[in-house]
């Protein structure tokens, strides 16, 4: 145990909640950091479908890059609703299921939680891919370092909602600073120049154009930085987390991040028109990320660009933390609901949602150990999976404020239905242009993942209808007891156990297994001195005593059987096959004795019915 | 269980045990592969150690075998006679035992146990070499392929000492013809010369010498060529495997197997002698081996050099079966003492003794794993182990007939003393020749492992002493029961659990335990009218509802530690804790229940006492 408390930390009571809820500072780093490093990869994914353009490319990102902030302020300001509309926290799950039905609602939570999966591996797997561009040493080992920083981010979540905050407050807060700085500092030397700065490290030529401007090549761009609003929905989804007043806290927390969002997206793309930056070809020798050319462009090779690169890569493998908030809150929702194992629901000694946790961290583990920590080819996968929810959410909303009504209700459900239509859009789009690249496998699972929720939710059910309501306490019939007890020798274990067989019933069965032809007188005499002189002379009826032939060497088997014939026989009593168990204090002492207890225990209990309870009788070495 | 079915055949019952038993041509494939293989490896393991005397070397290989068959000769006549004197099996454990008393026969077994994963992990390895010498291109999977012959050979042993004589039939006597076919052939070839046959194709010349004779360098090369000894005691440990006459059928067995032995060790190194075929450096790159270059010069390389060399292969792969005959037995004998866990004499559904055979194989895994799959390093090894015990073995004959007397008692003391003398001389001089290349190793390990035994000798004491001999019932002394019954909700399975609890005891405690500050007006309210009113009506008392508070949202921990109370406050009682249980028929929907009874029933048996009785109480879902 104190190995789990250095590594957790002591259990919190349920009344430290309070101490545990955040502010604004600690809620950006700890629902915002997937939204934030999206800037370091969205305008990047929309510039390499630019490429074939040649330098003409560089100019389209503004238009792309203007339509893609357009969005993400339609969704900001629908989420903002939402978290009015939704104090209790107001995920897509929540707000589709309350409004549009259940089939929607778990539509929208299962393309989240895949989503949510898939932010894990790819957060890590970038970031640790950046830290190996970076030091070429430690390429043999990306998946060790991706399997670190994912323990790592899990350890961190466990610990509490507070102390997650605490630990990525610094690198979110550099990351900031220096993309404000090299945004700041770029925007004044093109002011200054005239609008054609000069650039310190000139980046690479663009390619020459191979390709003429189509309509299906600006698609794909805009839907590859698309992926740039994943990660917009997790503040919805945690407003409990925060200080009271609980939705207020949120809305502000939520409009910082996509503030902090806008002006990246638009700096980035206004500085890579201006220094005429364009991608390079990722699986190219000579690639570098856009962010890289343009720090350089901007300030040279110096301490400057690499604590920015530097916090550029932190933020990618800490934005893996904004799945972890919200994969296990999302799951909670679902449990309560009870589409999901219930113990997703249970708080574990830190007051988060252990469960959801450990399944996350199991599933990230495993996408990486797949794709050897290289998950370059998910990210086709996921948008997908966000803008279906976004879109279920809007759509929810909306009829919210129709079935609502009250003062606002024309401009609220406008904003709504215009978020609602803009990600819709966006789902169609980003389905089309990546439906062959992988978008496709997200189609598939989610259907997978609704038929195992909905089984879940039938067999919580079935089992509801079977063990719910069962009436009053019919005290007359409580049921005649017939005790079934296997005995080898007679030991002090063994009179325990007849101890406890003589306290709850007068029908007992001791079992004696023999070995085929094997003598049992020895065994036979001592009974009838031992147990049936003294029965007798208590004027206590006298236990039966049975003796079964076991051919095939079994003992366990022969037991069960007759529990089960003896069960079969009176459906009208209760069986309780007492089992008698030497209990060794030391765990390396278990191998010194036969384990048959507890085989008979797992078999009885495996192979029994209603009418069969077994009373385990422990003996313990001292 | 249709898979263990496929992979280890049905049950045999007790009674088949007759047809299990074994005549002379299935013993010599089980008990005497390791010992006819050692002629693949004894000469040559000589030889290597005279490559310094160069051409010189190969004289003396004459006086060195001569010496070994000696030694084996008398070690031969002498487990003749333990044969004779113990045919109810005469390991080296038994007679040592017996005759010298515990502390030699532990120390005997010891040895014994150790060399036999010793030979079970080098015959493996010396095999599979051979194979990937052979096929270079399988180099790469030495430790596959070695993994694989141990779970063949396992599985084979694990289907009955009847199946694996058959198995091993085919490899054995072709190994045996093909010897013999060689060693005729070249031994008629060097008759018809006058004692200088010409090769068909000459071995590669002697190198220089680079050493004089010493006396050193031929103990060192007669310790190396003793390991063909190893395996010798196979078959006094196995005569109850024969048929009847148990004794004279494995007496003839292990004449039959030294015999082979003895034609081929002496024919080998007649031929080396010869043919003037000195060994090749086993760490050089045009190493061969002394058989191959011995097939070579008598036959060519056709068909027959290639079945032979194929033949000595397997034999060396399936040698490991030896210590997979003999090491179940050995340990069964040791746990018939209680010196080490009594499971090891259970008798496996095919009446072998499993266990034995499931250990032995999980060590020698681990140490084909731990060296890769190349065990050269261990064969110094052993040997120290097997003439210990033989030692012991032959001075506990020694005793035996001195105690005996009859008529041919100072014959018999006369031959095991012979024996007792050769090999205790034997042994000091490979715990001499070979103690910094790893004899060091057995010297050490030997006792740990007696340590280990005596360990679980005085435990298995101290378990008797405290559960032995009870005395008889004491009827009057039945002691009252009290019962404690954790209850979160008014269910079905709540109901039954009551009902058994108001079967068994009037003082019922039932536990509600709930959340910090948590309402639970419902659950009393419930009770009253489905509990406490019932019991009132039907005049029976009511039971007492005890609600705990817990505030860090534990909910085992406060009814473990409220039944651990209850047991101290009234240490006359016994308490009977109810466990209620939601039990699945299907293991996949194990995750959707909380497994807080199996982990109430475990904290239960861990913490509990003499007094504290656990009753689970079923309620299955269908």
């Amino acid at each position: 145990m104190s190995l789990l408390d250095f590594l957790i930390g002591r259990p919190l009571a349920s009344s430290e909640e309070r101490a545990e809820q955040i502010g604004t500072a600690k809620g950006i780093p700890i629902f915002g950091l997937d939204a934030l490093s999206s800037a370091a990869y969205g305008p990047e994914a929309a510039l390499t479908l630019l490429i074939p353009l040649g330098l003409a490319g560089v100019t389209y990102i503004l238009p792309i890059s203007a339509a893609i902030i357009i969005l993400l302020l339609i969704v900001f300001l629908s989420y903002r609703q939402t978290i009015a509309a939704y104090p209790g926290g107001g995920g897509s799950y929540t707000v589709a299921r309350e409004n549009l039905g259940t089939f929607p609602g778990l539509l929208a939570a299962s393309a989240l939680l895949i989503d949510y999966v898939l932010t894990a591996a790819v957060g890590i797997s970038a970031g640790i891919g950046a830290l190996t561009s970076a030091v070429p040493s430690l390429h043999s080992k990306t998946l060790l370092l991706c399997l670190a920083a994912l323990a790592i981010i899990t350890i961190v979540n466990l610990r509490g909602v507070s102390e997650t905050g605490g630990v990525f407050l610094v690198p979110t807060y550099l990351f900031l600073a220096t993309m404000f700085t090299a945004i700041g500092w770029g925007v004044l030397k093109t002011m200054l120049s005239g609008g054609a700065p000069q650039a310190v490290i000139a980046p690479p030529s663009a390619p020459h154009a191979v390709e003429a401007f189509s309509a299906w090549l600006m698609l794909k761009a805009f839907s590859s930085g698309c992926t740039a609003l994943t990660g917009v929905e997790a503040v919805s989804n945690g407003v409990r987390a925060f200080r009271e007043p609980t939705a207020k806290t949120a809305q502000r927390t939520l409009g910082i991040i996509i503030g902090c969002l806008v002006i990246m997206l638009g700096g980035i793309a206004f500085l890579t028109h201006s220094y005429k930056i364009a991608a390079t070809d990722p699986n190219g020798s000579n690639y570098q990320s856009v962010l890289s050319m343009l720090f350089a462009a901007i300030s040279g090779r110096g301490v400057f660009y690499y604590v920015a690169i530097f916090s550029v890569l932190l933020v990618l493998i800490f934005s893996a933390n904004t799945a972890f908030a919200d994969f296990p809150r999302v799951c909670r929702v679902i449990a309560e609901d009870r589409f999901l194992p219930i113990s997703f629901a249970n708080r574990g000694r830190r007051l988060v949602y252990s469960e959801g946790v450990l399944v996350l961290a199991f599933l990230t583990a495993a996408l990486l150990i797949a794709f050897g920590g290289v998950t370059d080819r998910l990210i086709p996968l996921y948008a997908v999976g966000a803008f279906l929810a976004f879109t279920l959410s809007q759509a929810g909303m909306v009829a919210h404020w129709k079935r609502q009504g009250g003062q606002r209700v024309r401009t609220n459900m406008f904003l709504n239905g215009l978020g609602a239509l803009a990600t819709g859009i966006t789902v169609l789009v980003v389905i089309l242009a990546k439906f062959m690249e992988g978008a496709w496998i997200t189609v598939v699972t989610i259907p997978a993942i609704l038929l195992l929720m909905y089984r879940v939710r039938s067999h919580y059910d079935k089992t509801l209808e079977q063990v719910a309501s069962p009436g009053p306490l019919d005290i007359e019939k409580t049921p005649n007891l017939r005790v079934v007890l296997p005995m080898q020798r007679w030991s002090a274990l063994a009179k325990a156990a007849l101890c406890s067989a003589f306290a709850i019933s007068d029908d007992i069965h001791a079992i004696y297994v023999s070995g085929a032809g094997e003598e049992h007188d020895d065994f036979r005499e001592q009974w009838e001195q031992d147990v049936v002189a003294p029965a007798r002379a208590a004027n206590r009826p006298v236990p039966k005593l049975v003796c079964i032939e076991s051919p095939y060497r079994f003992v366990v088997a022969p037991i069960v059987d007759y529990v089960l014939e003896l069960a079969k026989q009176h459906p009208d009593c209760r069986i309780v096959a007492i089992v008698p168990e030497i209990v060794e204090r030391r765990w390396y002492n278990y191998f010194l004795h036969s384990q048959r207890a507890t085989l008979l225990k797992t078999n009885l209990l495996m192979k029994g019915t209603n009418h069969i309870s077994v009373l385990n009788v422990p003996w313990y070495i001292e």
